[in-house]
């Protein structure tokens, strides 16, 4: 693994980047990825020349968000396909197959791995009887097209939920559902920055997202990064924010969806939803149908992991809570639904939320 | 100035300590006081030997909260009275009006100091005509008098308040409103102190309050010192914790409350008070009778002061935000009175709050 490009951010910059992407050819390319534990401090980007090296960057979030971790994943397919040379496909679907089941290990959580992996065997086996190299473009070309998909599923989105934004209005965020979890453009923030392409002038409140700050981190970086007008605060001001009526609407993500629209997303979540319908403002959830899981009737049926204390004792390398108190680190809560507006998918906006509304638009009657 | 102990803390150790006091006789001794500004990493106490180590104390935050300023300031005045020596009253008189009129620019906004500093004025211009050692005799009584009062308000608070705390209930606090910005015990913590006492067992969450994180460093630390049950939660936690049913009661404090019962406090209470209502949880302001301003007939007229950026981009050392961003960082916020079940003085609890029912009790008829 290499550092491709070093140097120290400018907010605002208009930097171009992509958060994961094939450089080179099949037979001499390889991964590059944005090392997001370096932000917004640093803008590294990683080059990754071996299976090894693309599971180390998933399993230590450098790279993060399910859209994105499973194109690191193809990509990183395609990478250890070749690894025993291109004698014939035999070889590159056995090297592949060895390379997938590695990837696999390293997020064992991500839904979005596994769909992607399955993706790139599918493909060694329907293409078995090809010449080594052809085997290996088919590959690429596979792991391209879970990019292009990703990145067509972000641009959907942002294109139903801009029509949510009204000209010059505040939009508050929490947490980092953008390009840095999307091959591209992002779920919540896809839509912030649709509205702003159109010229819709977003103003937009970050709440910091403790404990780990991904607000703070990647979300005012990353609209820094596009121009869009971002002041970052405090989770703890979100309230008095809306109370002085600069916030018109709120979107954020999803981590995983009910049957009925309750949508577990990062802690802090549902009070900020609790708080936009205190002050009617709408609340807005955006995810990509594969975020759905109509298994569960509900969202409580969602386990609510939790996460280490010193995430919250010594969340920014110095100690900040006396030795031996307790910690309560919930990694995410549940929206129920009847708090949610609208979820914005790449098929569109679920408006108003219910069961049959989520059936309609995420397993239509074939 | 020079520290009069110093080791590291032991969480829950039941260490007795006292915010600020006078340690020695009128002739010789002096104020000590905790470096708040060290907690929780460090326990150190500090003991002031001059008019200028308390101006410095006061003015960097080793000692904070208005109560616990106007102690500190009355010892101080006590420190520099004697500082021209006892040859007679005159000359103490004197050099307590210097001390006095340098004491009260460590502070300019602190009701509690200058009010502090008028009683020892009044104390050396009432007793002129005694000698020199007599009248400083009479300075660290009203010293401590000042204290004492402080002390009983406290008590006075938890006694009130701790009647509206039911028995193994959970209690959530914001920002630090306890014995650290008093004399000895508290506002808001009094209130959960004397429910302790009582056998309450009182289960307390703590948002860490950012900022500046007095709920992590102060409040969870004070919490455990008395054997309290602290958990520590970030603020945007809050919500999850009282849909859990863990929250039976809010209790905050508060810095400036208005002929209405508005309430101003640390930024974020205001939050915490729509979750409250939301989930049906009792929300509860404890404040001394002195914290009332009748002058303004509700929280419109309170400024909301706004705080260097550095306090959310850089909090904690290290930069946690891209160069650049804006940041909105109000100090405080004003909870409506109509979102505070019940404000908690030292002469009883105002319930529910009206303009009148605050008139009742902090300037009831003559």
């Amino acid at each position: 693994m290499t550092a491709a490009g070093s140097d120290e951010l400018r907010a605002g910059g208009g930097r171009s980047y992509k958060t994961v992407q094939w450089v080179g050819g099949a037979v001499g390319g390889r991964p590059r990825l944005i090392d997001q534990t370096r932000l917004p401090g640093e803008f590294v980007e990683i080059d990754c020349d071996d299976v090894e090296a693309v599971w180390g960057a998933i399993k230590r979030l450098s790279v993060r968000g399910a859209p994105a971790i499973g194109v690191a994943a193809a990509y990183g397919a395609v990478l250890g396909a070749r690894a025993r040379g291109l004698a014939d496909a035999a070889t590159v679907r056995a090297a592949l197959r060895q390379a997938a089941d590695r990837l696999a290990t390293s997020r064992p959580t991500a839904v979005n791995l596994f769909w992607a992996l399955d993706r790139m065997r599918g493909v060694a086996d329907a293409f078995a009887t090809e010449s080594g190299p052809a085997l290996l473009e088919r590959l690429l070309a596979e792991a391209e097209a879970v990019a292009a998909e990703d990145r067509a599923m972000c641009r959907a989105i942002g294109r139903h939920g801009a029509e949510l934004i009204a000209a010059d209005s505040g939009v508050l965020t929490h947490c980092n559902a953008g390009g840095l979890a999307t091959a591209d453009y992002g779920t919540a923030l896809a839509v912030i920055f649709t509205a702003h392409e159109q010229g819709k002038r977003p103003r937009v409140f970050v709440d910091e997202t403790r404990p780990l700050l991904q607000g703070a981190r990647l979300t005012a970086w990353e609209l820094l990064g596009r121009g869009v007008d971002a002041t970052l605060i405090c989770d703890g001001m979100a309230a008095q924010v809306m109370k002085e009526g600069r916030v018109q609407a709120v979107v954020v993500g999803a981590d995983r969806i009910a049957a009925n629209g309750d949508a577990a997303n990062k802690i802090g979540t549902y009070g900020v939803a609790v708080l936009a319908r205190f002050h009617g403002v709408p609340f807005y959830v955006a995810a990509p149908s594969s975020t759905f899981d109509l298994s569960l009737p509900d969202g409580s049926g969602i386990p609510i992991e939790q996460r280490d204390p010193g995430e919250v004792t010594e969340g920014f390398g110095r100690r900040t809570a006396p030795e031996g108190v307790a910690v309560y680190n919930p990694a995410f809560d549940v929206t129920p639904a009847a708090l949610i507006d609208g979820i914005v998918t790449e098929r569109g906006v679920i408006r108003p939320v219910s069961t049959a509304a989520v059936r309609a638009v995420v397993a239509p009657p074939s």
